[in-house]
């Protein structure tokens, strides 16, 4: 469309509503529903719309509408990880689904500091936020936020609310250790190890009973000395092998690791001692961090939380919280295995 | 202060600017101000303003005032780097800037595309925001976003704007280089490489110029076989020690490495060659980033570009502006340099 044919179509003030409406074909009720993503209506008339509205620089007053209406067409997400590196993949796909509801996000940030939190709330409130998401560094229980306005969406995401009342969105450990295991036991492994995180860590308590349960359906034993919790470190993995390998007469063949950093060490230490992997030790980490699963030698396989999933999954619940719809819980989303060569056999 | 004499201070609807100029002992005008983080003020006055505000659980209608005000309280942070590793401690000193004022951050991300940059634009002038920061994957020149309605503050951090109306904050990656180059000089070295990333970054050509200028100041020679551009990898730092260092009479013992995988991949690939690092090779990153300066063996020296002060400038910058000051060009912080093991003699 030329701009001589927007502006014979829009008039002089710039677009309104109006013009949306009719270049769209469809009436002002469903435009306005479509731009403000509430309401039901089916996507191909949402997408006219938003095309057009897109073409003919159609702007609304979101600040002066949102006095009027219920929404402000705004959320907060409330971070305690200072922006880091599981949260990025989740605030990435939070900001991707509500950009395509027309929500802008306000970010905030509050690590380790309930007196900030409490300030980055009242703020959040002020702006009147029409739903609001919690995320942290670990997703271990934590207290709810609040106090909150009654009936404000709310969902935590990479964190559970020590709370029934709310919904929480975590990946699913148990069953992401089970797949590195399994996949382990059908590579040939018999001896497999588990070298993991600081055992407060409720994932590390997840994990180690995915790891028991797997072996014991592959019929492997277990033996107690294979399984050595500690620090998420690099250093650790290297430790961890020293104590497996060095001197011992029955080694592992197979390792699963806590972390990405604790299956690089583990393979940095292998391959010192000139064991190969994964000819005679297989591995599989976790969290298909790629700066470490492609710096190691051999790369390694992991297990991938599916931050994205969980992040797009969290914008969605949270619009049909804003919708209207009350949902409740702690929600488990899968994670997937991704194989490289560390375990490829 | 006790509940009690909240309420009793405050009346039954809750408080309103007027508590709070009362109990601070200081006009209406003059708590507006600290409240709202505009006009001069002591700090003192705007503290004491602000804790009585906290204490009494002032809550301003932000939406309605931003009506009937000049100012949203909000700004804008645009990014094309989907919240990654250089824009991440810039975003947390920015939150800290904003906060501490009293102002929310609406967080975008538009990863090499226009047209959601566009869009992402539209929607935070929707929200009336009160200034615009622009940061980016890279530091390198990208065209100025826009249009922009004329007086929005813009700042680039991390960013430059291709147009010298605009103001852009970056690090000082040539002093970064001579101060690695020099300490690697202080400590002994006398031929000294410079393992890099690729020459379309304009940080890598500053770099280079900061490595000569350094070698030419120490009396140091210059061999162009020493300059080795690649790829930003673990990878590479691997591969170009191969390059420097196996059969060659004359080796390099010093290195200058354009980030701290490249850095992390060289002492690595030394290690396995047994050459001493720092004894016979001393060895400087750059990023001070520190899953690959804590994991590397020996722990690595490295040149911090301060990003969270770049990000504290930026933020007390586009607050000055808002405030009605022009400021335009091209910035560059200092970086600082870290020294750890690699280089320790």
């Amino acid at each position: 469309m030329t701009d001589e044919r927007i502006s014979e179509r829009t008039g002089r003030h710039g677009p309104t509503i109006r013009d949306v409406a009719r270049i769209a074909g469809v009436s002002i009720g469903t435009a306005s529903k479509a731009l403000n993503a509430n309401g039901r209506l089916r996507q191909e008339t949402r997408d006219k719309v938003m095309a057009v509205a897109r073409e003919i620089g159609y702007r609304p007053n979101d600040m002066a509408q949102s006095l009027h209406r219920t929404r402000s067409m705004t959320v907060g997400v409330l971070s305690t990880d200072s922006f880091g590196r599981f949260t990025l993949p989740i605030f990435k796909a939070l900001e991707e689904e509500f950009a395509d509801q027309g929500i802008a996000i306000f970010m905030c940030n509050a690590t380790d500091d309930p007196e900030r939190e409490r300030q980055h709330l009242d703020q959040l409130l002020g702006k009147r936020i029409d739903g609001l998401v919690v995320t942290a560094r670990r997703s271990d229980k934590r207290s709810p936020v609040g106090p909150l306005p009654p009936g404000l969406p709310v969902i935590y995401v990479f964190s559970q609310a020590d709370d029934e009342e709310s919904l929480s969105l975590v990946p699913d450990d148990e069953s992401g250790a089970r797949l590195a295991v399994r996949h382990l036991a059908e590579v040939g492994c018999t001896r497999i190890a588990c070298v993991t995180g600081p055992e407060h860590f409720e994932s590390v308590t997840l994990r180690r009973r995915g790891y028991s349960q797997s072996l014991r359906e592959a019929g492997l034993p277990e033996h107690p000395e294979y399984y050595l919790p500690g620090p998420w470190s690099e250093a650790w993995g290297r430790e961890a092998v020293g104590l497996l390998f060095d001197g011992k007469a029955e080694r592992p063949d197979g390792l699963f690791c806590g972390n990405d950093q604790i299956a690089r060490g583990a393979a940095e230490a292998l391959r010192e001692r000139a064991i190969d992997v994964p000819g005679q030790v297989a591995i599989v980490g976790f969290d298909n961090w790629n700066v470490m699963t492609d710096a190691a030698r051999p790369p390694l396989s992991s297990v991938d939380m599916n931050l994205a999933a969980l992040g797009h999954e969290a914008g969605r619940l949270l619009m049909d919280m804003i919708g209207g719809e009350t949902i409740r819980g702690l929600r488990r989303l899968p994670c997937t295995l991704v194989v490289r060569d560390s375990s490829s056999r």
